[in-house]
């Protein structure tokens, strides 16, 4: 599901170049990086001048978020009933696009590097981390009501604790995410009374 | 505590040009990211050849993790008999250069951004991370010997929850760590009995 950049002025405008200008730093992106994405080749390469370009998107650092946006996976409605279930299914969702698991590797550490760069971060935390946090906070705010989890659980906490796992082991120790692991880290977190692991 | 590249051959090396070669990588990666890192401008700048950059370190991506690395603080020893106490330490010793309370904020989320290239993943991993982890991994079979922790306690999953936590906070969502936090979070993942967070 992906959003089209929204006109500013009343002209209507070619949705298509939107759409092949994303394509192409997206591609630019994956290759060198953010700091490698230049406007003006990147125009050149969809047949466009760098004005359509800054007319779609003010910064280079919101045209690589929208892009990178894109290539994320859509945002789902998840209410099973358990807080632990529902987190690790958010969580899954928030990480999927950016595990080592996933066939395009090599372009997860890019798009998070790329993620990261100072002119891309606070866009790809607006256009895409705020609101699959809003929707875990109330997956912990449904848990206290519900009596599943102390009143007590910092939800910013937990939620940070649970992304910063995934994204850190995925991303930067390169090891696959395990469904058991994940689940007790929750549990830990939540302080609920945990699984056993599995035998190694 | 920095480390200098090793001749690989007999012929002693200028030393002093290793270290401007690792002043202008690190200057060029928080400039404007690996992405952005030239090794036949960094020649110049520094008034090289590409060679003399190539006789240090074999890759851009070695010769990035090797700059980064210098740039972030010296390892310590820690063992105050406290496991909780021990790894908050050992913690804020990984994350220091990397948080947004410092004031090197910008240059803190372009380091982080780089560190994930995947050409520079696995250089950082072994030249920074590795032993940290391993230092990591002794607290906590210490806290599991004085019987402080469970033996059940997955130390791989305790120590990449508490870097995720510190690293999004810090970098992705660009909030300050505050002690009373982490150290809950550190007690939770040991599953012993936390303090209170304070009010807000």
């Amino acid at each position: 599901m992906s959003e089209e950049a929204r006109p500013r002025g009343g002209r209507p405008r070619d949705a298509g170049l939107t759409e092949r200008i994303l394509d192409e730093a997206l591609r630019v992106i994956i290759a060198g990086g953010f700091a490698g994405m230049r406007i003006e080749q990147l125009a050149t390469a969809v047949g466009c001048g760098k004005a359509a370009v800054y007319r779609r998107f003010s910064t280079p650092g919101e045209l690589a978020a929208e892009a990178i946006a894109r290539a994320l996976p859509p945002a789902g409605v998840v209410d099973t009933g358990d807080v632990v279930t529902d987190l690790i299914a958010i969580n899954q969702e928030i990480t999927r696009g950016l595990a080592p698991d996933d066939e395009r590797h090599a372009s997860a550490g890019s798009l998070l590097s790329a993620m990261l760069a100072p002119e891309v971060r606070p866009h790809i935390w607006e256009r895409y981390f705020a609101a699959r946090r809003a929707r875990a906070r109330e997956i912990i705010a449904r848990g206290k009501e519900r009596g599943q989890i102390s009143l007590d659980v910092d939800a910013d906490d937990v939620i940070d604790a649970l992304s910063g796992y995934s994204l850190y082991r995925s991303s930067m120790r390169g090891v696959e995410l395990e469904d058991a692991h994940t689940r007790r880290i929750v549990q830990l977190l939540l302080g609920v009374s945990p699984d056993a692991l599995p035998p190694m």
